[in-house]
């Protein structure tokens, strides 16, 4: 048995801890019967045939390794369909590769656009697994993706160390933190790092509402706020703008980001002094936390088990503790979102948190 | 309104951060019509009326703070009907402080024996609302108690560490993790650790089968094994003799714990060279991870409205990610086990980790 | 005996540990006989009177909490002599309240402008000991300061999380890193993370031998490079320019920070693609880390044993890891920067590193 | 030219950092002219001619690794001129082997037994650089060792894990931490972590005194204490016995360890709750710190510059933080204790920290 393997998209924390999962598995239950190939830099591997003969010594030690051992590229989906540069059809690239190597299955380590491919190539005929990799968890059909809780860490320990400092300044600090168009990162974060403040984009803010809340902290004598911002975030004007508005409106602002946007307006609506940081990138590297690491193994081990017993076209993911596979056709093309009337959003509410709504 | 509130039992991470969720959220809701009454060191202080009027501010900066700001301590159920040594009867004496400082109820947070407690004292007509505190994760009716993950994470960190020093020079590692009678914390910590071999209560090892394993992974050029025992983990043997003849046997046994007794009889069974770690307490302490802190926030808040809309008598768990109430006569009594036949220890098996049955 | 104790300036990890090691020495030595005054705010509790008599519990506890008790602000040194808003003579009203307070001695923990006051203050006649705070490092008159080796962690941790995604997608990563004036910290957690290229205040750069550099990695097949950048680093252009020219072009240089103008530049240079994370106050906070806690410890029990026997006017510091006493009036207004002759950059270079000169 | 390189004896952090501080500086000083072999677990591979030809790639992403990439493992040097079980001659075998692959140098990352070894293969003409590798600290000519500051860090996190369960119960905590005959790692771990009670191999206690420690703590209203015991630690009685009487008394107690016997006698001498926590070969896992990884690029750095000037026969050490080169001769066979005058000794008891003497 042939099995591609490839991780597509950002990177995020437990790639190779689900890498691992599936191998191991395949190894334990088909021994020598089972030959790994991996393609290097997600799809770009596989339309240009740039892969790497896996052994089970390259699955050992890797449970905690941050990144991907295969690497990753971005392949954006809607270019999918357009000739490359030279003229390759590259879905054909792709089925081509498949079938000269003989594969039995290809699984496709990815997010919200990677999946997309994955259920293209699905269409195509080609047996198809597909793992939910993000540290976004906005990937339709499961609880939770791998990376997510990994993401949370990083970025609540931004907040927990800022925390002590605005605590003894006496200070408006600003946690720009990642989650692309969807606010799951930053609710999370923003809860367990006790944020005053939570910003979404699925809840666009009244910036003057944001400056009120500030306004009556120091007015009870608190001589700090934190404001945890999706770098998604929208104002209720930008949400009402559209697309192109939008995209122009962001292009023109003299900010490298919404958390600077966000500074500049509450230090002048409140004239209390802000600070702003922007943790970045870091927040999907290092080391897989132990729930991704646990997440990942069981996800790895069904998606083994799954290919033994020849289940293909399914996205593996959790459901309320349990495995479960979701069609990806079912996936395909949705993002899940933070739902404004969601019992969490409506929680941390009743403990007095704002979201500028 | 004036509300109770205790921490009994064995200490846990996550402790402060569900106080704290409760009392914003009733601070939030009702303001100064409401007062938070802490007792000291768990049932004593309840017991023997030795109590603390909260503030705000004693609530404050305590979401990352480990241990318990109110203190705790054992009152064994089983000894709760009996007079203590100065004739005092215990149950009457709390029913007395509950009615003289005029509470309309009690929020304990504690484990398995807690909740037996607070059960016996919502039969006695007092307003009770359990949370469900313990690193074990045994406590039924909730799929996840607050600070098992943070245990999880230590946990795993021992086994991380230990991991590299057993590559380095080819040994067997035991590594001994807490969780009282149940598996959960040495299942996850096993498996987010890369562990070889899982011991658990719930599924008594063979010790001829973990050295078989041992000597299977030594045949195979894997230079080290990893080895993670609970610490109630039993042999088969054990696990038939019956409670008295256990405890002898333990008490007898020329070893501190179970982890150094597998330890001597793999080491004869194998010959291979075997250390053994026992992080011990430590895997209790320190501060509350994202995830536990999210969870005590959301339980915490559930809590609290709990009280505002006069609901008593219930557990306050999480089901399903969703807030569930669950009476505490159902709850009260029964422990939640590791089942040998659940999805996660098929999956752990999938991989290859034997569970030495 | 009194002693008044106070935090001045930027906050930093490892405070708390510092006043707990000065005062459970004081307590130890002479048991009631001292009484500890703490000012609020740093110089603005004792200008205002505003203070808290101290209890050996207020100390309990605190070793590992990062931020400040007595919390903190800035006073500017070169606005000491100049009256209030109300024209009070700040330097009288410390005085006063020195006396009036009947205080023995002032132990002061700040960083350079503080120890400027501190300095001040004595040649006002106070008895006064200054102890090292910052994580910026550049205190004259002693090898290290508390919080230094705390923000390295912080720093490092940040490069290490980038590193495993910049590895993953390979691309260029700036990481803009705290320290003021000077290049202490990003020295370190250049070298402790493993950035190729490290950019000083005390090198000023050269932006086409760093992009110089960016291509050599590229050719070599190298995927990424990370560039750690001091929050004060210079170009040789703008190390060139007046202060008054430099703070211009600062105002109007459409970045918020010098890692954007870098990031900016690079892109432009090389075609590669560029990331920036400023991390910022974030590498101040949390907990101290153990180096800091000895350091502190050391440090305060020195300034403890020097109070009891009388010993006033000098900043205590470590120097060649033993305490060594310097007289204030040698520290106040100089700056401990990097040398670009130093062995450490040598070091640095001999593997490889660029600093861009 | 060609360059040999092992690591030898106990593993420990940084281990990896410090080959690629050397294997770097050689690359970059040298490019295709030089050549590093790599023998397998330590001196076995020199004298077994078990080895590897690196390439650069092999130490590039290994500066954050625990472990060692080459193993380890411990040759008693005291064996080293005695013939294997084969009757090889393991010194000349180690010489030809040397001769055999052209080497120019040899570098041994180790403690004090190999760089006995190490001293030897000067002795016999081979032109040898050794490195100090040990989480015990005890090498002499050298301030610090690298692993040391990383094992403090594993060390002081198991003494504050601990310490919010012991604040939150009310109990006497026993830590057994690592650092084989001498006291360096308890000293700073048990300082870090705020601990009551430290014991050394270098200052044998008093069991009544340290029972006395524990009581006056308990009735200045202090709930809990904690103990730090090096694993090395002695009473004053064993401290008496010869060295014959001592290891048949050891034989003989019915503990595992020094903690679980100092355990028994203090509750025996208080009546106090014990609990003890060994965490083991956990100290010298898991990733270096980053001040072990300056620590180790930079001595790496001086050792690859030393080699390409053909300056040979020495341990490259840190004096004053700065680079030192000591003849081997100079170091081996010595030992760096804790000495019961040292400043730090004499500053952590004006603390209060008692060290049962």
């Amino acid at each position: 048995m042939r099995v591609g393997m490839l991780t597509s998209g950002g990177d995020c924390q437990s790639l190779n801890a689900t890498m691992r999962g599936v191998a191991k598995t395949l190894y334990n239950l088909l021994h020598d019967d089972v030959e790994i190939i991996g393609f290097i830099e997600g799809y770009k591997g596989l339309i240009y045939s740039d892969y790497k003969i896996m052994k089970p010594k390259d699955f050992s030690g890797i449970l905690t390794e941050g990144g991907t051992i295969l690497g990753t590229s971005r392949q954006p989906f809607k270019l999918m369909r357009t000739p490359d540069a030279n003229g390759l059809d590259k879905v054909k690239a792709m089925k081509d590769n498949y079938k000269r190597l003989g594969l039995d299955c290809l699984v496709v380590l990815g997010g919200n656009g990677s999946q997309k491919t994955s259920n293209l190539l699905r269409e195509e005929g080609l047996n198809v697994i597909g793992l939910p990799k993000t540290i976004d968890n906005d990937l339709w059909g499961t609880d939770v993706t791998f990376g997510f809780q990994s993401a949370i860490n990083l970025a609540t320990q931004t907040i927990d160390c800022i925390h002590t400092t605005a605590a003894s300044h006496g200070r408006v600090f600003i946690v720009e933190i990642m989650g692309h168009k969807v606010g799951w990162l930053t609710l999370h974060a923003g809860i367990a790092g006790g944020a005053d403040i939570i910003l979404l984009p699925e809840i666009p803010y009244d910036i003057n509402k944001v400056a009120d809340a500030l306004k009556k902290r120091e007015k009870e004598g608190k001589r700090f706020s934190i404001i945890a911002v999706a770098e998604g975030a929208i104002s209720k004007e930008q949400a009402a703008m559209s697309k192109k508005e939008y995209k122009k409106y962001v292009e023109e602002r003299p900010y490298p980001s919404v958390a600077y946007e966000v500074g500049d307006q509450v230090k002048k609506l409140t004239g209390q002094e802000v600070r702003v940081a922007v943790p970045g990138h870091m927040q999907r590297g290092g080391e897989p936390c132990p729930y991704d690491r646990v997440l990942s193994t069981r996800l790895g081990a069904a998606a083994g088990k799954m290919i033994v017993k020849g289940e293909f076209g399914y996205l593996v993911g959790m459901k309320n503790n349990e495995i479960t596979k979701v069609p990806l056709e079912d996936v395909a093309g949705k993002l899940k979102m933070v739902s404004p009337d969601s019992s969490m959003v409506k929680e941390a509410k009743l403990l007095g948190i704002s979201f500028g709504d």
